[in-house]
């Protein structure tokens, strides 16, 4: 005997999300057995509206519901800095410092020659577009710390600089809070790099 | 800012799912964002399936599509045993086993005096109808290993013995290919005590 159909289609579909196995899927299918039935509706409900009402904003590429979204409408934050990020929630973490009132251009990756990525493969030609048509004097380049963000940022700075815009990167060092004892010797290397007068 | 509305109803349904905490909501809501939009559709159907198509067998109180369940129709097994369990998820661990060919009664919970919970809130009037009505010969209760559930062992026991059916207890002790040195003392006395002649 294996599950009842609707249990395995429903443990199938939690496969589908990352980090879930069998041994959990199963687990949360029974659950939600289990769970209030407008739970579950608004569970259905919002999977589908994921699917039907968020779109990638023109301008940025930021995840927003209108086009082109919040932050690109609103013209009280400063149109001459653009801070270029991966991904859609690396805008959310951002926007969670409360500090940054610039604008965005999301990237929706980063180059990978391995996998194939190349600059037209993500949002790189709508960023040149913009710098060309907006006034913007600072590009910040906040690509994850990994080679191919590295490598990004890298070439984005040598795309933009001949124009005359500055290019910046985000500080990498130590973690607030965190020990040095425990940090790795890339991230020290960066912190002493970084140094700063005091 | 906060997140687009779609992705925040998304992650508080993810949030009422065991285990699931703020990040890891966030991280699985975008990630259902990108992904392929038939398995989101599916998903959301799934959900809803998993509502409406799943009912409780009248017979035995396990998970089925369809009353009586496949175990309670199915003649071909042994009418005169019945395996007690706490969770319809019990039964299709024993029914991965392949050995059990008897019929289950699934109780829907174990007797616990601090939560309430007495013998009228869980399957168990069901359970004493069935062994007056069927011919059952033995019922082997295979409640869990833990307090609640050897507290409910011992009152079916007590409750079904002097009708003279025979009642039996899934044996306890060491874990095939565990180690005796991690086993806890608990596990260690039961297995002294359920020694077998070899």
């Amino acid at each position: 005997m294996h599950y009842p159909e609707p249990i395995s289609k429903l443990m199938e579909s939690y496969m589908k999300l990352p980090g879930i196995g069998e041994k959990t899927a199963a687990r949360l299918a029974f659950y939600t057995v289990n769970m209030n039935e407008d739970d579950v509706t608004g569970f259905a409900r919002s999977l589908i509206s994921v699917k039907r009402d968020l779109h990638y904003c023109s301008i940025c590429g930021n995840m927003t519901e209108q086009d082109p979204c919040e932050i690109c409408q609103d013209k009280s934050r400063d149109q001459s800095l653009i801070l270029v990020v991966e991904h859609p929630k690396d805008v959310i973490s951002m926007e969670k410092m409360q500090e940054f009132k610039g604008l965005y251009h999301v990237l929706h990756g980063v180059l990978s020659p391995i996998e194939g990525t190349g600059p037209e493969d993500i949002n790189i030609p709508d960023l040149i577009k913009r710098l060309q048509n907006e006034e913007v004097k600072e590009v910040i380049i906040a690509t994850n710390a990994t080679a191919e963000g590295e490598a990004t940022a890298m070439y984005l700075s040598r795309l933009i600089k001949p124009s005359g815009i500055k290019v910046t990167r985000l500080a990498h060092g130590l973690s607030v809070g965190s020990d040095i004892e425990y940090a790795d010797e890339v991230t020290l290397l960066k912190a002493v790099e970084g140094r700063r007068d005091m």
